[in-house]
C-alpha cells in the first residue's frame, strides 16, 4: 500500500538537516519511498493532510524497564538504597506475568502518545513485553535482564531463559522486535557469569546491554572488589568485544571515556532518572568531544517518573549547559539527534531507522506547530527541543502503520489498559 | 455569584496538605468560600463537575519578560554576551507598543494554558502589558524595568515613567494588578540611581524587583567596580530595607544566603533560563536550609524557551538532586510550593493567593488525572511534579472567573493573537 503524507514540513535528521516546507513523504509498504517539496506524486491509496505539522523521525528510548510504570510515584525522594531495598525490590519480587503485561501496556500507551517509535527494554517475564509490543506495533530491542546474585543453579536458569528469549523473539513482529543479552550490572553479576553471557552473545550474534557506573558508590565498590573501575572491568571480561550499549555511564573518567570511544561502546544517557535518584550528571559534553554519540533513555517510570522522551531531549539540552556554565555545551540539534539518529545507532538499528530518508523504515511522528508555545516559527528544531510537549505529538507511524492518528491510538485500547494496569497493581500491593 | 466545583480531588497546598477525595470547592464572588468532602452545599448558581480532576492553587510565575515570546527561538545556544548584544538588544530596541502588546498576549495565552494564574513581569511599554493582563483576567505584579546606562536625563525620564506606571496601575483590574519598582540590575544601574528608586519605592510603599547574581562574570564585575559582591552592594544601597524580590541569585555564597535570609529577601529561581544560558545552578538546597522559601520564574521565552511553570517546578525538583547527588535535595512537595505558595510570598500576595483556603481569592487550576502518564494514582502530588504536563491543565480560574474551561480559553481569541503576534514580529525583524 502507498500512503502519502502531504502539506507537511519535514525535519529529516539526515546529513542535510534543512527543514523542508510544503513537503510530502511517500510511504510504500513499510518503508519511506520518497521525500520532496512541491507537487506530490499521484496514484496513492491513502492521502493524509499534515498541514501545520512537522514530520520527524520517531523518538528512540534506549533504556527502560517498561513494566515499572506500575510503580510510578510509589516511592520518591528517598536515598537510593532505601528506595531500592525497602520499596522497589520487595514489590517487584511479587510481579508476575500479569503485572509485566499490563505495566508494559501502560508504558507503551504513554510512549506512543509522546512520540516514541522504538524502545529498548530490560526486565523479567519478557515474553509478555514482546507480546504487548508486537500487538501495539512498536519497534523494540528487548532483553531479559539477569542478576547473578543467586545460587549457580539460579544463575544458569536465568541465563538460559535470557538466551531462549533472545533466540525466540529476535526478528519477530515482521522484524520490529530484535533482542540483546543483558547482564544487569557489574555489581549484580559475578565476572565469570558476565563472561558466559558474552559468549552467549557471540553465539547468537547479538549485542549486550548493561547498566554501568550509575552511582559513585557503585564505582567505589567495583574498585574495592575487582581493583579496577567498571569500564576496565567490563573490558577485561570481553564485554566490549561485542556491540555493547551501556546505560548511565554517569561516573566515568576521561580515560574511561577514551576507552568507551575506542571500542565504539554505545551510551544510553538517562538524565531524568539520574537527576531524580541523585546519581549525578553524566559527562555528555566530554563524550561528544571524544566522538561518542550518546543516546537517551527514560529508565523505568519509578525513577523518572514518566516516559516522555521530549523531556529527556530537553534535559539533555539544558542540564549540561548549566553544569558546565557553557551555553554551547549540548546544542539543540545534538540533543534531538540523541533522541533520534544517535538512538538508532545505540540500538544497532541505524541501517533501518533514526532518520527520514528513502529506503529507511517509515518510523515517524508529526508534531503540531500551532500551539502558542510554538510561536513564532523562527526555528522549528529549537521549538521541538526547548518548547514542544508530549501533547503536541499528533501522529505516530511505525513501519508505515499508524499507531496514533490525530491523537487517537489506533492499535491499543487505552481505557482497558488503564483499568487492567490498576487491577494488576492491586494484586501485588501487599 | 456562587459557583460549585464538585466531584473533585483537592490539593490545597495549605498547612495540612492531605489530598481531599470526593471533594467540592465553593466560590462566592471572587473568593473561596468553602472546601469540603462529601455532600456539597445547595442553592448554587453554577455547578461544574470536576470528575477525574485535581484542583490545586494556580501556578505563580515570579519572573518574566512576557513580550519576549516574540523572540522565542530567534537565537539559541550562543555565549551570553553574543546572544544579548548581537541578537536580543538590537531587535528589542525596535520593539514598540504593538510588539509588547501582542508578544505579551501570546505569553498570556501560553501561561493560562499551562496553569499560571499570576505572574510578575518586568519590561518596557508596561501600559500595554497591564492592559492585556486586565483583558485576559490574569493576576500580575508588574514593573517597568529601568536600565540606568544613558544620560542623566534619560535616567530620570525612565524613572519617572516607572513611578508613573507603578502608581497608575497599582490596584487596577479589581485589584488583580499590583506593581513594583524595578532597577534592572546592579550592573545596569549606577548606585545613586538605585538609591533614588529605593526612595521612590518607599514613597509609593511598593516592593522592589531586581536581577541579581545571574552570572559569574556579573559578580566579578561588581567586585571590581564596587569592591563587594552584589548582595552586600544592594544591602548598602538600602534595597533590602524594602520588600524585595531578586531574580536568579545563581552565584551567591553561604554568607550572602545568610544576609538574604536575614532581610527576608524573596528569590525567583529560574532554572530553565539559568540552564539554557549556561549561567549556572542556584544553590536552592542551601537557601532552603537557611529558611528562604524560593519561588520560581520562567524568565523570558527567548532564554527558556517556554513559559511552562510545570516544567520549572520539575526542573527545581530534579536538578538539585542531581547536582548535589542527593535524592532528598528538593522534595516534590517543596518544588510544588515553590511554584504556588512560595510564589505568592515572593510577590507579597500570600494574604490573597497561593493556597486553596476559605477567605483566599479563587485562583485555581484543575489537572486531568486520566492520562496514561498519571497512572497508577499512587501519589498525585508526585505525579503533578514529576509527570504532569501543560496538556493536563484543563481549567483555570482567577478571582473565580474562568479563564479556561475544559481546555478552551474564555477571555482571549487565541487565533487572532497568534496572527497579530507574527505580524508584530514581521514589522521589526530587520
Ligand atoms: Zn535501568
Ligand atoms: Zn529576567
Amino acid at each position: 500500500m502507498k500512503q502519502l503524507l502531504k502539506n507537511a514540513r519535514i525535519l529529516s535528521m539526515g546529513q542535510d538537516n534543512q527543514i523542508l516546507d510544503d513537503a510530502y513523504l511517500l510511504i510504500d509498504g513499510s518503508m519511506i519511498a520518497q521525500i520532496g517539496s512541491g507537487q506530490p506524486p499521484e496514484g496513492i491509496d491513502e492521502v493524509v493532510d499534515m498541514k501545520d505539522r512537522l514530520l520527524l523521525p520517531g523518538l528512540i528510548n534506549t533504556h527502560s524497564h517498561a513494566a515499572m510504570t506500575l510503580l510510578r510515584g510509589f516511592a520518591d525522594d528517598l536515598p537510593l538504597q532505601t528506595w531500592l531495598e525497602e520499596k522497589m525490590w520487595p514489590i517487584e519480587g511479587r510481579f508476575g506475568p500479569e503485572q509485566v503485561k499490563w505495566g508494559t501496556a501502560l508504558a507503551v500507551v504513554e510512549m506512543i502518545r509522546s512520540g516514541v517509535t522504538c524502545y529498548a527494554d530490560m526486565y523479567d517475564h519478557m515474553d509478555e513485553v514482546a507480546q504487548v509490543t508486537v500487538e501495539a506495533g512498536l519497534r523494540a530491542r528487548l532483553c531479559r535482564g539477569v542478576i547473578g546474585l543467586g545460587s549457580s543453579e539460579e544463575q544458569e536458569n536465568k541465563r538460559r531463559e535470557a538466551v531462549q528469549f533472545a533466540r525466540n523473539w529476535n526478528g519477530a513482529g515482521e522484524g520490529r522486535i530484535t533482542t540483546m543479552l543483558a547482564p544487569h550490572a557489574p555489581y549484580t553479576c559475578p565476572p565469570d557469569y558476565i563472561e558466559r553471557i558474552v559468549s552467549d552473545a557471540e553465539d547468537l550474534n547479538l549485542p549486550i546491554h548493561i547498566h554501568m557506573s550509575e552511582t559513585r558508590a557503585e564505582v567505589e565498590t567495583n574498585v574495592k572488589e575487582y581493583g579496577v573501575r567498571p569500564v576496565e572491568h567490563l573490558e577485561r571480561l570481553g564485554v566490549f568485544n561485542r556491540p555493547t550499549l551501556v546505560a548511565h555511564a554517569v561516573h566515568v573518567t576521561e580515560e574511561e571515556i577514551q576507552m568507551l570511544a575506542e571500542y565504539g561502546v554505545k551510551i544510553s544517557h538517562n538524565p531524568g532518572s539520574n537527576l531524580k535518584l541523585g546519581s549525578g550528571i553524566a559527562p555528555i559534553p566530554a563524550m561528544l568531544k571524544a566522538g561518542i554519540r550518546p543516546s537517551l533513555g527514560t529508565d523505568g517510570a519509578a525513577s523518572n517518573n514518566n516516559l516522555d522522551m521530549l523531556e529527556e531531549i530537553r534535559l539533555a539540552a539544558l542540564i549540561h549547559k548549566g553544569v558546565q556554565e557553557d551555553p554551547e555545551a549540548v546544542p539543540a540539534e545534538t540533543a534531538l539527534r540523541m533522541g533520534t539518529s544517535f538512538g538508532a545507532e545505540a540500538l544497532f538499528l541505524d541501517h533501518a531507522i533514526g532518520t527520514l530518508e528513502p529506503g529507511k523504515q517509515a518510523d515517524l511522528i508529526s508534531v503540531d506547530l500551532t500551539g502558542a508555545h510554538m510561536q513564532p516559527p523562527h526555528d522549528l528544531l529549537s521549538h521541538i527541543v526547548y518548547s514542544a510537549g508530549r501533547d503536541d505529538v499528533r501522529d505516530v507511524y511505525v513501519d508505515g502503520i499508524p499507531l496514533m492518528q490525530n491523537g487517537e491510538l489506533c492499535t491499543l485500547d487505552e481505557e482497558k489498559i488503564r483499568y487492567e494496569a490498576l487491577q494488576a497493581f492491586e494484586e501485588v500491593k501487599s
